[in-house]
């Protein structure tokens, strides 16, 4: 390895918390993957956990992706490069690194065009998509191809750099519904991923954001953090029993919303909960012309008031993860245009730790009742 | 009003056929609307009816907008300039122009961006929406905004310049939709409406055009007059019965239509329809990072595939009529760039004879058989 | 009138600072214009002086467009609205508005798809262009079309409406630029317009923002105020004697700003100087697939590298006026992304002190040696 | 090799016409190329030259790129693919491909988003920029990246896939433009690429296209050929002696032009010259808001009218090669969206007569006085 590898730290022992089933966590030590010619290897300093990794850890699968051999969770990652293989200039040991997960092809016509994210051959480390899976970036010794590491800017800590996976969700996402300075956005969902967008768009411009949510301590933490100009609790209103009542109550949540926010309607509408309610609202609440984001996915299939959007040219934008966002993203924490974000990390786990990491992340709360919004795994 | 208008022809009786009621067409004098300073007054030489028209003749109203007055139908006109308030300068008495119906405002944010047809104060000629209404132009003294009249280029002809308004249409969806050169279009429904999308994709460059529908005639019509490459008859299976059947009945329905037509799948999808199941199929349909243009609106909502449209980036694009297209169709019919176009006037009535062309147009073809796609009105 | 408008201050008298010539500036008493149907007439609060103005009073002329007959200056401006014709609605007297001084015809192909800065019979206050010439806004009662004339959200001040206009122009060319949140951007030119362009780009998200001048205190008064993040100060070297000479000179002027400020390449660069050789520095400057935006217009024509910018396809970007652009800005001022175009006011003059005014922004700089950057007229 | 490849054709013979310095054009026999993993190699069939190969054959340098080491000319290509390496899936031997003659490198920001025609890193075959060079497609058995391939539709002929690379860079161009259908374009130079350029905008629906050149017979070729709609025969005047004189010798051209084709202004020009005074007459042809695209390089740098350009927003845009458009050229001479584009082959040659063909192209014409448009070499 000495020929293609440029190292810094010869020990090569790779510390791994692996999923075996569902709950069924272990903390391993397993040798590290062999750094190719134009790889690099990691020391993980901090992985953010996500949603996704905790519908494998509490199921062993996410919708249809099961996973048929163990697995390292987690895609949110930063650390310091450790080894490099012997054609890569772009980056070397010592430095730090933003580790974009999915390792797409280059070839398809995706790829050429610049959506890499729609690659039909992309592997997406800690994903039971394909197989054999792609470990994530749990570990200690995570290596990848060096072209999906982004060095970090100065000043720019682990956490934040961690953080620039589900902030690319909705950079993408702000860039492919064309928000821009002046506008007025709504976001359904006061999450990670909620309140990321309205970082996002704020930093953009959008000179009104609304956030929404059924959670008042959400909110509150929304407002405090000045992530959002306005909020709007929703009540929790009795289970529609049809299709028209559904539909209905949406309108009504609508009318509410813009009622409680002075609004006339908002120029892009970011819905962040995939819940179908908020999926029907976020269209009402679009003004003509206007875009509603559709990022939290929930429910496969959802009815819509097609003809509401239609009528008034409201597009049905959706968005799977991103591409080329994490300069950009990386740039702006360096920057300082997302200063509320680093609020969003609400807990920090060592890695030996991971399973009360994932038990707190269950549970929405840790022991002393505070909420856990985004939970780090790391060198802590 | 010698002082105001320009006239060649003072005679200015104004025939109109006006509908009472559902299935209520009745052909009446009527003194024409005055000529106003920015005014211009038409001989509506053809007009083409369209679904609207045939659901107010029908049912006496359309959707949620019904008739509270006597109303003149027809929307998609072209005739003579006969007179011109003092104020117009772009045309004058003998200039053959097409009509666009729309009334919109100029100055509200929509009409300052481009976008007039989302004006909230919009009055369209034949619709009931507003109060009192606008009648529409069938009637030989057509009295409108001169802005909205627009000059006919040698060689076109009158059928032609009233196909401009549903060709609009299809333009405006197309443009939404960034079709170009190079691209495959499915097309849901082979009526009017589809059959002019299938025209202005291919003058677009599209190079693979697939039209797919339930009634083979409309198919073959489709194939020998050139509009589509590849057609794809649908079988009309049981009535799905749940949510779930429906929705795997669309995917099987797609997969189907991709395999005929050897498809990877299509870069814009046209939905012309409004069935449901169409408007499922079409997002199965699409490939990654395609597009679906709804312009087909029957039922108000419809349960959509919204996973699979958002995990694969197929945007959902809604379009209600069109904006700034006028000058461009008819330039098109003028440079021969949509020659199958004229295949598709079927019949033509005198505006006397009206009642016989909306009847014609609810049977869905004539006595002879001989199915009815776009029915003309007009000086015969 | 009464029959038309709606008055607050039946005091017709209309105070107004009128230019004969080049230096005659005389204030005048004059009748208000009729307030029509559509118009409104605002009691003006505030108008910023710009380099058109100045030309126009320094020479009489600017450009090709001479003043034919006494002309009121102005065009960046906000005020109180005083009166309103019949058929205006969304503003009565009483209300506060920003002013948009240019009058479009609305019904052009380029008012009619939003691009109505281009129409061709534009008539815009305080301009020579066209005869009779439209007085600007130095006077007490300015009537103007209504549609023109934009309420000011609460909080914002007159002299931040009056700044919409300037900021409207580098708003129009940011979004004509496309920058993006993440963009690193260069400015040529510390007056007003480029720290303007500066306070736009940075309310979007730009990450890296350099402003590039040749006179220290600008660029340090740019630090100061936070316009910028790196300045580079242009040393005033020989003249150039050829072509040749003048674009190596601008190659290296360009060469030399990418090292003092670490970059490599600018996504967008904003030409606001009009000299020459900072329009060649601005491609070089640029990074492949860049953007120039030319606002600054000095020399009608300039010599090019026109193979550095196509090869690397850095496009050249005009920027004439705006479209859409003030209630965005009024929107961003009142949601505080704009908090340093404040310093730019550095002088306040009352109407009838408007010849001193003008001296002052003929010397930029008062008696006290103090640069002007903004200097506005009023109700001071 | 046979663990790596897959080859049909074992006799591994290259003849190859190599470039040893200016008109010193040799066909010699050379190993070729070894095919590693993801490498395909081609037996070219036919390869299209081009204004570059001419450059390098009369003077052994383009521009400022010198040929340091024998080099094949050639980068307008197709052929059959003979093997293939053990990686590679979408082709197999016996394939007919399209060759895409640059290789970039996928990892950059700028092959990430889709731009890899700028890729600092780009090799291109048949030129010298790089060292060590990269031979052309002169050869008969061309080893190249498989990625680079692209499968040819079945009827789709060796020289219109060889006409393909040029197609792809006014397809670029197009696309840039956003010419779209209802569009006027004009195009300075009937030449190749004009005459393409013209080509591609039809298929894309542009209703008047109207071609300018100095050279009466290639208009009347374009107007044989159904390439233009207009042709305008430009006097060649005397030399401008100095920048106004050429400005206004430019604007009188530009008005000329669109009194000569009765237009108020092009909505797209393509400037296929390189010609500083078509340059400058480019930008006073194109209307408000219009778009000039710059795709003939002659001069480096050029005097532009850039006020003219600015106040009426008409944008330069400039194009370097193309990416992203081989799959739908191809799809477009399928489709038979590019019927005039085979009248541009005008002569043919075999590999060993490459001098021959060489000889043919810098005099413009054969022996037989026809002129020689588009000169293939390959397997006839």
């Amino acid at each position: 390895m000495t020929t293609t590898t440029t190292t810094t730290n010869t020990n090569n022992t790779n510390t791994i918390a692996v999923l075996h089933g569902a709950k069924d966590l272990r903390i391993e030590s397993r040798p590290a993957r062999h750094v190719d010619e134009f790889d690099a290897q990691v020391d993980v300093k901090a992985t953010g956990l996500c949603g996704s990794d905790l519908h494998y850890y509490r199921h062993g699968r996410n919708g249809d992706f099961v996973i048929r051999e163990p697995l390292a969770m987690g895609h949110e990652a930063a650390g310091v490069v450790t080894a490099v293989g012997k054609s890569v200039t772009h980056i070397k040991p010592g430095d730090r690194v933003a580790i974009e997960a999915g390792i797409y092809c280059t070839s398809c016509d995706l790829c050429k065009s610049g959506r890499y994210n729609l690659c039909p051959n992309l592997r997406f480390a800690s994903s039971a998509k394909t197989y054999p899976h792609l470990d994530g970036t749990l570990q200690t010794r995570f290596t990848h191809p060096a072209r999906l590491l982004h060095k970090m800017p100065d000043g720019v800590t682990f956490e934040q750099a961690s953080l620039v996976e589900p902030l690319s969700v909705v950079l993408h996402g702000s860039r492919r519904s064309g928000v821009r300075a002046g506008h007025h956005v709504a976001i359904f969902g006061a999450g990670a991923v909620g309140l990321l967008a309205a970082s996002v768009v704020k930093a953009q411009g959008a000179t009104k954001v609304t956030v929404i949510d059924i959670d008042e301590n959400r909110l509150n933490f929304a407002m405090e953090h000045n992530f959002a100009d306005n909020i709007v609790l929703l009540p929790l209103g009795p289970r529609p029993t049809s299709t028209a009542e559904s539909l209905d109550a949406s309108k009504k949540t609508a009318d509410s919303i813009l009622a409680q926010s002075t609004s006339n309607g908002y120029d892009v509408v970011f819905e962040c909960t995939g819940v179908e309610t908020c999926m029907q609202a976020s269209i009402f609440a679009a003004k003509a012309g206007g875009k509603v984001v559709y990022i939290g996915m929930g429910t496969p299939n959802a009815t819509l008031p097609v003809s509401a959007a239609a009528f008034r040219e409201v597009d049905l934008v959706g968005v799977f993860r991103y591409s080329n966002t994490y300069n950009d993203a990386l740039g702006m924490f360096a920057a300082n245009k997302l200063a509320s974000a680093d609020s969003l990390v609400t807990h920090k786990f060592k890695l030996n730790d991971s399973k009360q990491a994932f038990e707190t992340l269950s549970n929405g709360k840790d022991s002393s009742n505070r909420p856990a919004i985004k939970i780090m795994i790391g060198d802590y």
